[in-house]
């Protein structure tokens, strides 16, 4: 089958390589019917964060070469033993997260914290190719009415779905969203499924202001234009945004973040760091305001499913690019780089 | 009567004053039977922070000159127009706080972040005194059978009850608490009212470490002498604990709290910040922990009164002097800045 393998650091390539085995123990095998491009393959591509070089992960095993691609939907192929209440051509929309379940974390179902934490498609190979092997407790089944066009989705909107539920966001709230990536551009439908009153993005690039007009932001701020917590005051009745999530990682974010919430308004952290941030901790003390992180997600699958199916969700706005497996490297993965703020989702088949 | 009024920074005197007038509508006056003296109060003696010098308090329209005194235990001696259910000869413990009832906060009863918020005895005429005049919507019941001495503990007290229930800690959680003032000192007997099975104490002072284990703290650990986080970790079995809470307001504290806290364990910060943390927010997002302000109290003054008469909570043990008001600037204000680390609280009999 072919599959694009990660070598090491600007080193993936198109390959012919043989179809992973028959699935082990409580394992399944999946055909691949689309697979997104994650921000993180970006990331693996030019810089190596996550896949192991030098050891092998020690829940997986797994080191490079290794498949990317871990957003997908597909149909199982190929059952192993022991695994009950999965059947051949069912439609699915695994989970990326791959973890011990033996573990404090797991033990309580925050199986994102599991001390040997591993990705499909980074850890072990993923879904950049025809067929992939997962675990069976990876699976999310999806409705037989629901296109593997929308199901490719679920992964990336569970992202922000979690930051929602992370953020306690419920109806009426105003909400801040910082920034318009992916995250905030599947964070943004999630905070309004979620009842939110006035969503109100602040994003810096063009094209991605425009996203997220269109997918409903009640407005959109430019930072460099204005003083967001006094433009968010403003359309707040003078009070602050109930919940603000924060998608960016910028240490200049979190403490306009915290300014742009009410008393005991809630910061949602959900972006990558490369820096410290300084933070007056009286202003979180003095009017009792909250930050929490929020990590890709949690069990959130099926609620996400079920909002897509519904039409709460509609996944179809964020898909800016269909290609397949031969054009990934130039069309997909070149493209997001060089197009960053023309692009939020381009979707593979494999096939 | 005596009182011992605030003039201006490094200007506090014990003189003669007229009582206060028969209280207004909504007001009742009461006779101050114990007072305590707070840091805050220490704090306005040495520099200005609090106390309106220029312009009128936007609630009280109090200004300097004014009464100090804040923690106070007395007895109604009169009850103004208007005010229903209390009587003269009841025993109350009057919470602090004024406020105006109106804006967003006080409309959700989260008064102390209330936009006009007031102190007694800092925007108004406190109960280092013979008398003092408050609304009737500060007052507290005090049971018949708990002496003044006790009671005068209660707002102190519902300083770390309010951390605490902020925390949500519950039985059997592992609870590291940093710093041994007041503020945790009122905070350790309240975490261990509330279930928790271990709580350890980080604390530079001798004495102050000495007042931690006669609390009961499980282990007391000295910042200089070891590294936190790791040992917090030995005695919770390698995980880290369930709650942090920071009573210090130093910027190298919440970093080790944030690390001795388990996946998605939470920070409180409870103390006041002289300067910002730099805070690496990958340490928040990726475990999900949170942080969350703790400020004062907010309607827990029944809570404590509950436990100090039932004997949960002991307020005997941090009570290390009583004088008379002549006394209260030697005895008092001198002598808790001077002997810090020998103190927790000196509480004052105005009659």
């Amino acid at each position: 089958m072919k599959a694009e393998v990660w070598y090491g650091r600007n080193d993936v390539r198109v390959v012919d390589i043989p179809e992973p085995p028959s699935p082990p123990l409580g394992w399944v095998k999946i055909e691949v019917e689309r697979c997104g491009i994650c921000g993180s393959d970006l990331h693996e591509y030019v810089v190596t964060i996550l896949i192991p070089v030098d050891k092998p992960h020690p829940l997986t095993g797994g080191t490079a070469p290794i498949i990317l691609g871990h957003e997908f939907s597909g149909t199982i192929v190929e059952v192993g033993e022991s695994v009950e209440g999965w059947n051949i051509a069912e439609g699915v929309a695994p989970d990326a997260c791959q973890v011990c379940w033996e573990c404090y974390s797991c033990k309580r179902y925050n199986y994102l914290a599991c001390e040997k934490l591993a990705f499909t498609g980074l850890h072990t190979d993923g879904a950049f190719a025809s067929y992939v092997d997962v675990p069976a407790y990876t699976l999310c089944k999806i409705p037989d009415n629901l296109p593997f066009d929308q199901a490719v989705l679920v992964e990336p909107l569970a992202v922000g779905m979690h930051a929602v539920l992370r953020a306690l966001v419920t109806a009426g709230d105003n909400v801040v969203i910082f920034g318009a990536g992916t995250n905030v551009l599947s964070t943004l439908p999630c905070t309004m499924a979620a009842g939110a009153a006035k969503v109100i993005v602040v994003e810096l690039a063009r094209a991605r202001k425009e996203y997220a007009e269109k997918l409903g932001a009640y407005a959109v701020f430019d930072p460099t234009e204005c003083d967001v917590p006094a433009e968010v005051k403003r359309l707040t009745g003078g009070l602050g945004a109930d919940v603000a999530i924060e998608c960016v990682g910028s240490n200049k974010t979190v403490p306009v973040a915290l300014e742009s919430v009410r008393p005991r308004g809630i910061v949602v952290t959900a972006g990558v760091f490369e820096s410290d941030t300084p933070i007056q901790f009286n202003n979180v003390t003095f009017p009792e305001k909250e930050i929490k992180g929020s990590l890709a997600y949690n069990g959130d699958f099926a609620r996400v499913i079920g909002m897509l199916n519904d039409g709460r969700l509609n996944a179809e706005m964020m898909i800016t690019g269909r290609i397949g497996l031969d054009d990934i490297i130039e069309k997909g993965f070149q493209e997001l780089i060089n197009n960053k703020d023309e692009n939020i989702k381009i979707i593979v088949s494999p096939k």
